[in-house]
Order: C-alpha cells, then structure tokens, then sequence
C-alpha cells in the first residue's frame, strides 16, 4: 500500500463531467489499495472570472487581502464537488479548505510562502479509509487570514503536502502526457522523456516549458519526492521528476526549450568602475522588474557595455529606468529590443561533455542565425537571438542533438 | 454614533455595479459617524448556479457537509468585493468569513442553529475604524467544519451579529421598501406599514410575507433589537419591527397575506378516542412532513373528521401516509384537495378588540366566499378557501379592514 497525492489542474476539472472523470481515477487509485490525497486546483475559467471581478472592483491592483479571499472560493469550489463525486461512487471523501488543513504561509497575500502542514488531520483520515481532497493554491497565515500562493501554486500545495504527508509520490495531472524534448507544436519529432532529474527540470520550468511549477520541483528536490507528470485522460505512464542517480539514461540534451517573453535592454559605454553595474539593477530590483540574463563585455575603450533581459510585459519601464541612470553610469546610450527569443538546450549528460557549446553555435551558424547574448550553466546553455528565427532555431538544435540519436556525441 | 448591522441581499449585490452601490451606502452610514457592520448574501443566481452543480456531482441529496463547503464559496465572493469596493472609497474595510468571526453554530449542515459569535474580534475592528464585512448564511462547528444556515440564513446571521454587538439597529435592504398591508402586486391599496411589532412580523412571515426570515423575527424579538427593513434603490424610510410597546398605531388589522403553497387532506370518521390523532400525525411528521393548521371536529355519529394542511410539494406523499393509517385509526375515507389557498388577517390590535372574525366571516360571506377550515390565535385568524377565490378574498378583507379607514372598527 502506498501513499499517493494526485494533483489535477483547472482543465482536469473544468466541468461537471471532468470532475466525475477525476473521481473515476482517484477511487481505482484507492481500490488498488493505496491512501489517496487529492489536491484540486479552479475549475478552468474560474479563476480568470474571479480576477475579471476583483479588477472590475479593485481597480488595476485590487486590496490583496480581499483577493485572496476572493480568488481562494475557485479551488473551495472544486473540493466540496470532487468530494461529492468521489461519495457517490461509495468512497469515503473529506474536503479540506487551506485553513482545514492547517496549510499555514506567511502574511503574504497573492504569494504566499508555505510555513508548516498539520499532517495529523489528512493522516487521521487517510486512517479511516477516507480519501481527503485538498484545496490547492490556498493556505492560512497565523493571523487566520486566507492567503495564496499565486498562480500555479497548486503544484506546489501538492507536492508540499506530499513531502509532509512522507507520501510515495506525488502525481501531476496535466492536459499533457508527460515533459518532452521540445514543444511537440514546434517541433514534430519532439517526444516525451521517461525520466528527467529535478534540476534538469528546474531549468526547463524556468525556460517556459510550463508542465510543472519551479517551485513544486524545488521543495521535491529537497525531499527527494518523486513527482510523475501525466495526462488526466489516459493511462499510459507520463514523466518521472526525480533525483540525478535515478535518470536512467543521461541524454547530453534532454530538452530543446524557448521563450518569446523577454526583451532586451543594452547600456553601452559604462564607467568599467566597481559598483556600476549595482546602480543599473538596484533600481529595477526596486521596481519589482526580475531581470534574467546579464552579460557584460569590456569594450577596448575602456568602458564596458551591460546587456540585460527582462519580461517583455516590464520592458517599457525598465527601459525607462535605465536611461534614468545613464548620467550617473557615465553610459553612453542605452537601446532595448522587443523581438528577441531566448532558446536553450538543457541536459544533465552536459557536465560529462565538451563542446557541446561549440557545436550548438555550430548549428545556429550552419542556419544563419546571429547568436546575441549568451549564457551557461552546468546542465543549460542559452543564447538570445532575433525574434523570427525561434522556430527554425529550435528545429535545428531538437534534429541535431535529440533525433539523430545524439545522446552521446562522437567526438568533440 | 450608532453601531449599525447592515444586511443586502442577493438582489442588492447582484453584480459590481449593484456591489458599488452597496459599498457608497456603506461609506455614507460610516461617514455620518456611525460603526458599520455589514452582513451580504450570495449575489443573485450564484446560490442557485451553486446548488444546480451540487446537484450534478451529488445527485438529489448532495452530501451535507460537502453541499456547505460548497455554497458558503458566494458569500466569501461577496465579502471580498465589497470589501474591495469599501477600499477603493477610501475606507478601511476587512472582510468576516463565518469561520474567521468565529459564528460558532452546531453541527447540523445545511440548516445549522446559531450557538455563539467571538464579538471581539469585530469590536477590535471597529474600535480600529474599520468596516468590518461579513458573510451572510455560514457559520463552523466545533470541529472547524464550514456549516450553512439555511436559505434565507444571511438575515439570520445579521440579526445574531447585530445582538452578539450590542448595535443600536439592524437594517435589512432589501428589493422591496418595507412590510406592507398586503401583497402590493395584488392590492391596489396595499400600503407600507411604518412600524410592526416582532409578533405581527412573525404571523406575516410564517404566512408568505418574505421581506424577513422568521428565526430573524425570533431572535431580534428576544435581543429587543430593532430591525429597519427598507429599500436598496431609495433612501425612504421602511419598516421598523420593534416591541410592541413601540408601535404607534396598534392598528386592528395590520396586514393581510395569503399561502397558495398548501394542500388540505381530511380524515373521515376516526374513532373518537385518545391517541387516533397522535396514529396519523406521527408518521407524518417520522417523513419530515411539517403540518400547518389543523382542525378536528366531533361528528354527530361519535366519530371524528381530522382535516389538516401540508405544503403542496410534500401532498401526495402525506395522501399516502394518511391511507396507509386508515385501518388502524378506523377512519372511513381520506379525502386531498391542492387547490386551496389560505388567507389570514393578522393585527396586533385584535387583542383589544372583539368580533374581528365575525366580521372577517362577512365580508368573505358578502363575496359568495366559502370558509373551509378557521384557526386562530390572539394576533391572527386565517382561513383556508378555494384558491381561485384568493385574490378577491385578500381584496376584500384589504378594503374591509384597511381601506376603509376602519383602524378602529366603530361597534362590534
């Protein structure tokens, strides 16, 4: 017997129907004789009708407070329904609202950080043969306040609950069938991994391939929970997220990832002075602007050029902000450019190879595509190029790395 | 400065322009320097939406205590819009669920019997010149279980709050400007009454009136608590339902309603012995069946006639029951009739005054009325008639008693 949290997202539960369809597949998952924790995120639609609402009330930024009072009614919803369904198919079911399970966060309302668990209630009635179905994104904080913890936080309700539950696994259901090597509207011979460590998925969640929560793959991380990601609508095994020694064949590139939502902004001619590069990125730190990439080059004047990417959605106002601090940077000019893409190549099989790097330049170049702004970690190389190539880009590196049976490169 | 409860119903927060105006109401009381508390239902058609999706996933009976995490998710909405909107005034505001003021109720899902609120908690608000905005029809049990009032539960929970506060008032908004002296869609004549006491409130509401919830009436009644009804779209004066050394004019007849939701069954020729009425009304009442008015007349033949009325939703099953005990009672038929209808007067003043219901009797003789069945108490005599007579009975009994300045009748 073993102890499974299931996770299902707002297009699992979108109707009446679908709800039922989950009710189907958590009590075979309780038949087979395993404890079942549901985690249940809005009915697709509802939280966006819920957000239209508070806008319409709240203005541009509506009282956090009351938002999360507000928004927190969609996952309540979904609970109180899935547990009907689960009833009337003659199982036990227990709803729990965030504050029920005693999902305790800090104070901060819209992104909440989880605190503790009361495992004792979801364990009691695990106990007594019931399934408990479990709000997701919500919690509490010590004050009693509802809080969230922003979009996407019921993977990350999930898997927190499965780490202090001690469960066997956490399993994400999603309206795809598992993580794969590139997004398979792109790129047709894209397939689906069976196995992918956590940081190889970190960089993948961080690089847009949105199947999982960062946040949800770090607290498994740190527990070493393994986390299967599949589709609600079939039974065929999905993606294990699970630790390095356990991703049985360690492909050089595992995942051929892109982003369209960024922007660029350069600082040319910087003061090459200690401190220079605070005064540019302090005030967009302030500003709540998350920047990504940096790359700094030291020009042969003696001044140095500071290139940054940011979200596209905040790029008129970084802009803004960084020709506000030209005359203290001693910068020259500063430009921005909307159309670029970032696209990376991720894999754990990199920290035994070299030049990987040099052949991944090789095929941007073999295509014509000019390389921008380049950076690198241990398992992830990504560079910026223009906009329109992001398709072509993807295609090429996808055929050279992943379908010609590149796992292992010859020779470098 | 006063501490008032407020309390809009669904039609008054209906969508969030109805929503702002509530909010710019709010703000008006507070700003004239009173303490606000305001109690809100769920907006209109979102109970219904609600309980239509209950009914999907949990069949005729959804599971009680699933159906209360559900519903209770349209007042929570409520709270925080109207919190938002309070905000966006310029006004501190802090929404209630029913949990977070701890409304402490018994475990009765669906139909939950109010036992203690933390008056505290909306005091320290208050105190901190805050609109404290709470939700209507829930409460939570010992166990921290979401429970429900019952329809019509937010007036309830407005009333409680108001007493558990010690506020001066309690106005209940509504779509309508007050009690009136009959049904206005009916009565040309009908007109608002200025004051009503909690007893002639109580008779009007158990009788069709439905401006205010009946276990509303009870408590206020116990609290000394005057309760305000009055219209959303107006700022006119209502009704006041006060003590009955409050009301002004003790008028003979104060209002007249009537009930087309009753079905009647007679019971013929039961022996006329101790405990045959008990043999029939049990069962009934075993089935959950509430009995209204009944009425037991001796036969010349030593035998007994039991006629008595049921709600019309619940009349061929009460048929069924009243059959089934026929031998045991030696009753010789069971005789049902749907079509009837019950029209009452009801006045504080009857208590001083003799002959009210000979003459109600007359003025229905006058119109060719029949008089099928009478009961009556100190504040009231209702008759059941054929249904079809309904209207021109309540307009005659209106004109009668009302119209014709006859407040106080001249001889009788």
């Amino acid at each position: 017997m073993a102890l499974i949290v299931q996770k299902y997202g707002g297009t699992s539960v979108a109707d009446a129907e679908c709800i039922r369809k989950v009710a189907r597949r958590v009590v075979d998952t309780h038949e087979a004789g395993n404890q079942v924790v549901v985690c249940v995120s809005a009915m697709a639609g509802e939280t966006n009708a819920l957000v239209d609402l508070a806008r319409e009330l709240g203005g541009a930024r509506p009282p956090a407070r009351e938002y999360d009072v507000l928004v927190s009614t969609g996952e309540q919803k979904t609970i109180a329904l899935l547990a009907m369904a689960i009833q009337g198919l003659g199982h036990k079911a227990r709803s729990f609202t965030g504050a029920q399970m005693a999902m305790r966060t800090d104070g901060s309302h819209t992104r909440a950080r989880i605190e503790s668990i009361d495992s004792e209630r979801l364990l009691r009635v695990l106990a007594d043969g019931a399934i408990a179905v479990i709000a997701g994104f919500q919690g509490v904080d010590a004050d009693g306040n509802i809080t969230t913890l922003g979009r996407g936080g019921s993977d990350t309700s999930a898997v927190a609950v499965a780490c202090a539950l001690g469960a066997d696994r956490c399993e994400i259901y999603t309206d795809v069938d598992g993580v794969h090597t590139a997004d398979p509207n792109l790129v047709d011979g894209a397939r689906k991994l069976d196995h992918v460590s956590y940081n190889e998925m970190l960089e993948m969640a961080s690089l847009g391939a949105k199947v999982l929560q960062i946040r949800a793959v770090k607290i498994a991380m740190r527990y070493g929970l393994p986390i299967h990601v599949r589709s609600t609508f079939g039974s065929d095994e999905g993606t294990w997220v699970v630790r390095e020694e356990d991703v049985m064949e360690r492909l050089v590139v595992s995942g051929v990832t892109y982003n369209r939502d960024e922007a660029k902004i350069r600082v040319k001619g910087v003061k090459d002075e200690p401190g220079v590069a605070g005064q540019i990125f302090t005030p967009l730190a302030a500003s709540g602007i998350v920047v990504d990439m940096i790359v700094q080059n030291l020009s042969s004047d003696g001044t140095t050029d500071v290139t940054f990417t940011v979200p596209r959605g905040d790029y008129a106002r970084a802009l803004e902000i960084a020709e506000k601090e030209v005359p203290r940077t001693g910068a020259t000019t500063v430009e921005g450019d909307e159309h670029i893409a970032k696209v990376s190549i991720v894999g754990l099989g990199m920290q035994d190879h070299a030049g990987v790097a040099t052949r991944m330049f090789g095929v941007l170049a073999s295509e014509s595509i000019n390389i921008q702004m380049i950076t690198t970690s241990e398992i992830k190389i990504s560079v910026v190029i223009e906009e329109k190539y992001t398709e072509l880009a993807v295609r090429a590196l996808h055929a050279a790395f992943i379908e010609d049976g590149a796992a292992e490169p010859t020779a470098e």
